[in-house]
């Protein structure tokens, strides 16, 4: 008989795309007892869940709730609900996430038309125009914060356009999701998908979702069944709704965490939430611009909570990551795709954004920079994110 | 801002179809802090992971891991990587999840043949073998541990009927796995899948899964796209095999609960732990015999996790469960569908399968009966179990 080694995760700062850290009551929240999925005060929690994530996402609709997956499971769940084999879908792509979402649309059986933009850019509503009026598209889908890039996508003005030409909007926000102002019905988002491992400070698991009462007309008039059983939206709403009827077995424990983290958001207020994300990335930012480090997504564009730069000329991507996680405990992002080698992507998201992290990412980063030769004026990182914090910026 | 109450979840027993009572040592495992999905000690313990799994299924297989939802995404993860759009699938239906597992089915495009025996009963060889010859399946599917009947299927006989027409065999092993003995390769399954939280003292949310390599030649050499992205084994098997390429954010702190969940498991042993289900289930029978309660599977076929009982005559079935809950904190479950009203599940599942529960639940049920005027001799039940458990049985 083997022996397994004694479960004892090593002290992580994570510092990466996520997951993030998960915040200390959260994972109390986690070790509470099980009790069953149709017990009285297990459908009590789902009702201030939903009602806490209709605070969260900013809308009324019903139909909000979380999939029983990881935030890849809320793309899928979106998309399988809302088409159905030969519609028209157009997909946004500046990055890996976009091209996840085409690729889920394709299996759906969507046809499917690919708008792009380059990396780290965003897009229009004059680069939809376009493929809108070609396509006739049912549904529209959009990542508003990749992760792959740290592009910051506005969605406003790119609603509009979609819903002039008769389409949905489906909208990734997995890492958007409570470190920017996600507006669901102020926006006009007709599906909207999270995951609980970004800026929730929650382990990674469930998947926030949102569906508006015209996306739920489009589900329940469907002509075909949904293609998955277990995402399938018009049973999902019997028990999540008033009914309560079993569907499947609802992952209590991870409810629990999830329940805590949007208690810890709506505590300290989602505006507070937000300033706090903008606060900590504009200090992180500063910290690298004194030390010639720049970001890769387009200026004006630049995600608070996932912080893409480039890695300085000369400088060893695996290297530096590599010792900052052994050396110091802490993760960052490698690049993905076509950034693979080229940026890090520097996540501070959730109970992980705050200053203290900051500090120590930069002290960090500058003694390892400086065994690798890279020349800058040392401790002028620190000095810099502590100059912004000054400036109650 | 309205204010959501602090997470108190009662204390409970839970005795029904699952999920079971969590191992304490499994809720403390999954306060343990989060780290990265590519973090080396996340890759190290799902190793460990993958390796008690494989020694649970008494299997080899290289494709052996948890799917990142609960059991109804395992019983979807098997059907759609298996079956392409017009493949021919016979489906064993004698309870609600075979009925799921047709469902499932249809939606992957498979021509189901469905093959039925009554509620409660179970399948032979025999009531197999003409529709074998008609539809020549490419797959067979087939739950071993009705969750909604209590019934036993054996399986070893069942898959050499199906594997000598050529066919693969799909085994739902939600509620069997760490309950019975279940034997992946001495049985020559090709496909199976099972829950957390059954027998595996764990809650619900991840779904131990293992593909058999036929299996895995037949996925590798599909014509078409898997189509759910989210449950794609040719890229899971990427990120659970050396490669370790994302496919998606695994749930950590999911991971660290079964993870510790199996190690609770190989700890006590293999067999010891199927020997102590088999007690508990003795005792429970022979105390519900003593005042006059039937179990409504097939004799010789009912499983020892779960209890499915006759409702008795003149009683109250929801009245007794609903005073079980708010009057004893315990759990157990109602009929499902056709079951509905006339039958209890009694669950005695993994850390729940202890004397300390059989003896309480029949000291509660005497109480309650009794107030619904059903006639029995006093503590006759209690009496039954302990003499049960005297013997050694």
């Amino acid at each position: 008989m083997p022996t397994f080694p004694t479960l004892n995760p090593p002290v992580r700062v994570l510092m990466g795309p996520g997951p993030s850290d998960t915040h200390p009551r959260v994972l109390q929240a986690l070790a509470k007892g099980t009790v069953g999925h149709l017990d009285p005060y297990y459908l009590e929690i789902m009702n201030g869940l939903q009602e806490m994530l209709r605070m969260l996402f900013r809308t009324k609709n019903q139909m909000t709730m979380a999939i029983s997956g990881t935030g890849s499971a809320g793309m899928e769940a979106t998309v399988v609900n809302l088409i159905e084999p030969g519609d028209s879908m157009i997909v946004c792509v500046n990055g890996v996430f976009g091209g996840r979402m085409l690729d889920v649309a394709q299996r759906a059986g969507a046809t499917v038309t690919k708008v792009e933009r380059p990396w780290g850019e965003v897009f229009t509503p004059a680069d939809l125009k376009a493929a809108l009026a070609s396509a006739k598209p049912k549904v529209v889908g959009i990542v508003m914060a990749e992760t792959s890039t740290g592009a910051y996508q506005p969605i406003e003005e790119i609603s509009k356009v979609v819903h002039e030409a008769g389409a949905l909007l489906l909208v990734d926000a997995v890492t958007a999701l409570g470190g920017v102002p996600v507006e669901v019905d102020g926006w006009n988002i007709d599906a909207i998908y999270s995951g609980t491992q970004k800026c929730l400070s929650c382990p990674p698991g469930l998947s926030p979702t949102s569906f508006s009462p015209r996306a739920m007309d489009v589900i329940m008039n469907r002509k075909t069944k949904v293609q998955s059983w277990y995402l399938d939206v018009s049973m999902l709403a019997n028990y999540w709704g008033q009914n309560r009827v079993y569907h499947h077995t609802g992952p209590i424990n991870m409810t629990w965490g999830l329940y805590e983290a949007l208690c810890l958001i709506h505590e300290e207020g989602l505006e507070n939430c937000f300033a706090r994300h903008l606060r900590n990335h504009r200090a992180l930012k500063g910290g690298l611009a004194a030390i010639g480090i720049k970001y890769s997504a387009q200026e004006g564009h630049q995600l608070p909570m996932l912080n893409a730069v480039t890695v300085p000329e000369g400088v060893d991507d695996a290297a530096v990551r590599s010792a900052l996680l052994t050396r110091f405990g802490i993760e960052i992002g490698a690049g993905l795709g076509a950034y693979n080698g080229k940026v890090w992507r520097i996540g501070l998201m959730g109970f992980g954004s705050r200053p203290a992290n900051v500090l120590l990412f930069l002290s960090a980063l500058e003694q390892l920079l400086a065994e690798q030769k890279y020349r800058f004026t040392s401790g002028a990182s620190v000095a810099a994110a502590n100059e912004s914090y000054g400036k109650g910026a």
